[in-house]
């Protein structure tokens, strides 16, 4: 028994849990678990403490089919759950989620100062439990954990495209389950506004097509959330993004209005387009702030969060410019750009907030020498943005690098890290950066889509927010991510589904059975989606595109991308025909060969014929690949201009078609290469 | 053109139609469909039809992809509907839902009497939608429609296990696309008392272990119902089946109690044990009828619907024979026996569901010849028990036939008609048989499950309500079946999705990536659950079971029994080599022995070690069907011993082992008993 790395295994513990603790020691045995597993909380406890351990126990029984009690109940029990209190009123970024626990062949002790902690002790425990012959068993472990960082987020904007509330509600259970402790929810942008205001009622009536949050499914959320010990933290973006506010209320734009000096606006309508566009509040009116004065006061006493969140981005200030009156205004305020006049408008908002008891955070726009202290800045600039903030006392959140729709590798986010090694900032300077933020953008969301647009690839962020910085090793993240991928079905996210329902769907013109998809899943597992911005560029997409391509369907960085790049690299330290690495490339080549014809067929329904040409591609990728093994495993040179074509097959084959490129081509071009 | 066959097709209209309509007629040609296409509504309009409407174009522009406005405009539009009027304030048996549709290449008119009318007339043009090259189309038809039977329902217990409400909503999706009009919702039972009552909230804070309906989420349902065409039947099981009940409320039980006489009942507990069991309402009591008048009141209210269920099944009658009290008042009132006590308890019932303004539905139990003749019986028992009532001058409605826990084949109930051939009811008599429900019980339903126990079956129960009595081709039936089952993913429903998700659930010990459960994929495709009683039986169920085996996650009447009995029979009719039939089966038989092999790792998974045998079998399966097709090609006799072992085999694999069994078996005796 002894402190071993992370990575490492006993013969009997096979470490699948993500994100990695902060310290964890392997002992010896394990505990087995039967129908008489109960589990007990034997100091303060709550109806928050005993909701989780409940959930807890009926996910135990669902994973393993054993029927025990899904209640705690009567100590001298096998999981023994200590919590020393409550923890905050309201979570805060302040919350104590250290947690330990000690697994011994004859129980379990979960030790936490407060809920939070437990709940994240808790998931640990789900995420030990591990198949033993017939049975199942949790492995002798001794975990101390704590969280790297405070804030591990998770944005998710209900604007571009309205998420219903069961999606946000199965996204909040995967977020505990790697234990995520921020949802951070973008209310209102261009294209949406998304909740009910009651004093303002103009404002979703005719700013959402009639999609929005009541106020009683946001109190829903926000309790929903904290059982699962998750903080809420609404965004408004203002002064820019903010058109759908317009619609109802016209007054608060810049506009030069019907008089030129900014009265009688609008109309305004709820922006279809994506981008950035002129129309903003207007800062230079008293009017304005008596809104956002009662707005956000209606606001900030639905959301409890200490943060509220500005928005502050993207405003390219041209009505400010093009307005006489406001220019007036800049002139005798001494304001010298539209980057000061909107500092200025920050600066009003900072007593309406503080008035409300809330913190300000906004995107890196919001930052200037004047802002609070106690203001944090969220980057999607990058971490030099962020550092700079850092630098002048204010604290700070990363988004850049986490950015969902870029559709990048896990690996790629999990690389990204808010504190660099090798970052000039003083110890006090990086204690000011709090985390980072995973940032899921709707341009390009259906409620079918967006789950395997988040996972599993989120859950790399969090590993990335709370293990120790150096827990880093590739290969073993992605080995853990996908068991953690078909644990976070339990939560009900539909991040693997989906993708069958959408082949279901766009192949339906050519099928007689469900079940004749099998060659289209072939083909989807090593295809994913374009990025947010070749997609936009490739199809123009505004709010009413329907979004129900191949694309939409296929996941981001799925399996096949890192396998095949892990199996190339193996066989190529030794290339052999005898190797296990040969064998399984040998054995997808050969799939995609016979796949390809059995596609043709498929691909003539009117949604797929865009990417057929991708699927005559398949196959020769495979017939590239197995010639590619057979002169390696023969040490032989390839036939004249063999490797020509292939390569310029492989070349041809990294164009997107129907928007969708494929996952192993780098693997191919090493094999290539590699050939005499 | 002309009227012809429903299930014959023109060179261009494919009719995949569920459920066929009263009457159609093939004209000519088609009417393309592009970005242009419009809706108006040219007479009526309200909230109820432009929601229709707009549902209807969104799910136009998402199965097309076509970037068309979503709300309905101007007249001179692609597709006007002419509705004359709302329908009834509340929807009843006694609404109008026909409606006529007609499409020529210049484009659609529907018309309808009401808005329910114009409801399924939409849903018709959603199943119209076929391909047409690389573009879509509606084909040029003239149908009259109108349903056979005016209740065409589905039953759902929430009471075994809870059903939460999401799964409610989609399930009301399903029933709109095939048009049927009664969701009857099975609220209390033994097992759990499911709704909010504010009269008496011990009824759902003792009865429910918190799982349970806020009057807020009824209302919600029956307003989504409403704008579906959809009316929402309640029912409240008494005087059995209604132990949650007297968790709350022991008073209101029929025991002895401590006393002997009644008094100190209980104390009683929610029942986790599936059956029938002795605690009933005590009917002899002024107190219950108080208890009931208030109850009923309540929710009489809260249900709009004219009929309210009372359920009034499989009552023993112990605790009425055992409690001296009642056996004396039976005597004083003349009641010669616990069924006549019964009746005496739905009398008392009569006058508190009128003043409340409903007819009272319950089962045949429920059936005397002093039942007012406005009330209607559900029968469980069948035909004869229905026509005993409708003879006696009683509306009646079957379910019989239409269980779905049962696992019967899609044929096995669409064989089943409410008014059988040849039955000796009077036209007038037939004519108080108002249709029939599907029912879906709850003893083994999870909320991952209940999608494909319900569907696509329930579609067939549908059609054989809505359609003509000979709309009966089995062949044809299936074919559409599977397009509805596909058609039915657009409408949030899991039922071909939750097959994957619950074999990547059990076969996750033994998985590196989710995409390795396509060997189990294929061995899932052949397998189905054993029924209710079977499952009973082998297991031993309660509501704290848990349902995650391979039973749980396979589906009831998959494609391949029906394909595979097809193929066969069409095999068979003239065996050779060359035949598509030889083709298709050589393929499935190959690739079962190809499979079998690489099921083995996956099998040693906990939870799918008790079905590893069937996997074996599987590989057995096909290796029978490959030798069967040789021996019946070559026209020769099989090797000696050859025919007895594979019959055995085949007996062999007809026992079901780790709860589920194939559907494959009797086409395959078909072919062995074929071979000389």
């Amino acid at each position: 028994m002894g402190s071993i790395p992370l990575q490492a295994q006993s013969s009997t513990f096979v470490n699948t849990l993500m994100p990695q603790p902060a310290h964890l020691t392997v002992g010896s045995g394990s505990l087995a678990l039967g129908t008489q597993f109960t589990a007990c909380e034997d100091k303060f406890h709550d109806g928050r403490l005993d909701r989780a351990v409940s959930r807890f126990l009926v996910r135990l029984k669902n994973e393993t089919g054993l029927q025990i009690a899904t209640a705690a109940g009567n100590c001298s029990a096998t999981l023994t759950i200590s919590v020393d209190g409550a923890g905050e009123a309201i979570q805060s970024d302040d919350e104590n989620e250290t947690y330990s626990l000690e697994v011994t062949p004859n129980g379990l002790h979960l030790h936490a100062a407060t809920v939070v902690g437990a709940i994240h002790g808790l998931a640990t425990v789900y995420q030990l439990v591990q198949a033993s012959g017939s049975g199942w068993e949790l492995p002798a472990v001794t975990i101390d954990d704590a969280p790297r960082f405070r804030w591990r987020g998770l944005m998710i904007d209900s604007s571009r495209h309205f998420v219903p509330i069961d999606v946000i509600y199965r996204t909040l259970d995967g977020m505990a389950a790697v234990k995520m402790n921020v949802f951070h929810w973008h209310l209102s942008d261009d294209q949406g506004f998304r909740i009910e205001s009651k004093v303002f009622p103009k404002l979703q009536e005719l700013g959402s097509d009639g999609d929005y949050y009541t106020q009683d499914q946001v109190r829903s959320v926000i309790a929903y959330a904290r059982d699962r010990g998750i903080r809420v933290v609404p965004e408004f973006d203002i002064p820019g993004h903010a058109m759908s506010w317009l619609v109802g209320y016209p007054d608060l734009a810049s506009g030069v209005g019907t008089d030129g000096k900014g009265n009688h606006q609008g109309p305004y309508a709820i922006s279809r387009e994506m981008g950035i566009f002129d129309p903003v509040l207007d800062p230079t009116r008293e009017s304005t702030y008596q809104f956002l004065d009662k707005f956000l006061s209606e606001m900030t006493a639905l959301f409890p969060d200490p943060y509220f969140h500005i928005g502050g981005d993207e405003n390219n200030g041209v009505q400010w410019k093009n307005n006489p009156r406001i220019q007036e205004f800049m002139k005798s305020h001494d304001l010298k750009d539209t980057a000061a006049l909107q500092t200025y408008f920050n600066q009003k908002l900072l007593p309406i907030l503080k008035k409300n008891n809330k913190k300000m955070i906004g995107w890196d726009e919001i930052f200037t020498p004047t802002l609070p202290k106690d203001a944090i800045i969220q980057s999607w600039r990058g971490f030099d943005s962020l550092a700079a903030s850092a630098k002048a006392g204010n604290g700070g959140i990363l988004s850049a690098g986490y950015y969902l729709d870029q559709i990048q590798s896990a690996e790629e986010h999990y690389k990204v890290d808010p504190i660099p090694a090798g970052s000039d900032l003083t110890p006090e300077q990086a204690s000011r950066i709090l985390g980072g933020e995973a940032a899921m953008w709707a341009e390009h969301l259906s409620p079918r889509s967006i789950d395997s647009r988040i996972w599993p690839r989120a859950a790399v962020v969090a590993e990335r927010l709370w293990s120790p910085q150096s827990v880093s090793n590739v290969d073993d993240m992605y080995r853990r991510l996908w068991v953690e991928s078909v644990r976070l079905e339990d939560f009900g996210l539909l991040h693997l589904a989906a993708e069958d329902i959408g082949l279901r769907k766009l192949a339906a013109p050519e099928i007689t059975t469900p079940d004749q998809i099998a060659p289209l899943r072939v083909f989807a597992d090593v295809l994913q989606p374009v990025s947010f911005s070749q997609r936009y560029q490739l199809q123009h997409t505004t709010q009413l595109t329907p979004l129900d391509h191949l694309i939409d369907a296929v996941r981001p960085d799925p399996p096949s991308r890192h396998e095949v790049e892990a199996a190339v690299a193996e066989y190529l330290k030794n290339p052999s025909a005898d190797s296990p690495a040969h064998a399984q490339l040998t054995a997808w080549f050969q799939q995609w060969v016979k796949t390809a014809p059995q596609l043709a067929p498929l691909m003539k329904a009117p949604l797929l014929q865009e990417a057929a040409p991708k699927a005559e591609q398949f196959g020769q990728l495979g017939q590239i690949g197995l010639d590619a093994l057979k002169y390696l495993d023969a040490k032989q040179a390839a036939p004249a201009g063999w490797k020509d074509q292939a390569q310029a097959l492989l070349k041809g084959a990294n164009e997107p078609i129907g928007m969708v490129r494929f996952t192993v081509l780098e693997p191919l071009k090493q094999l290539v290469a590699s050939v005499q």
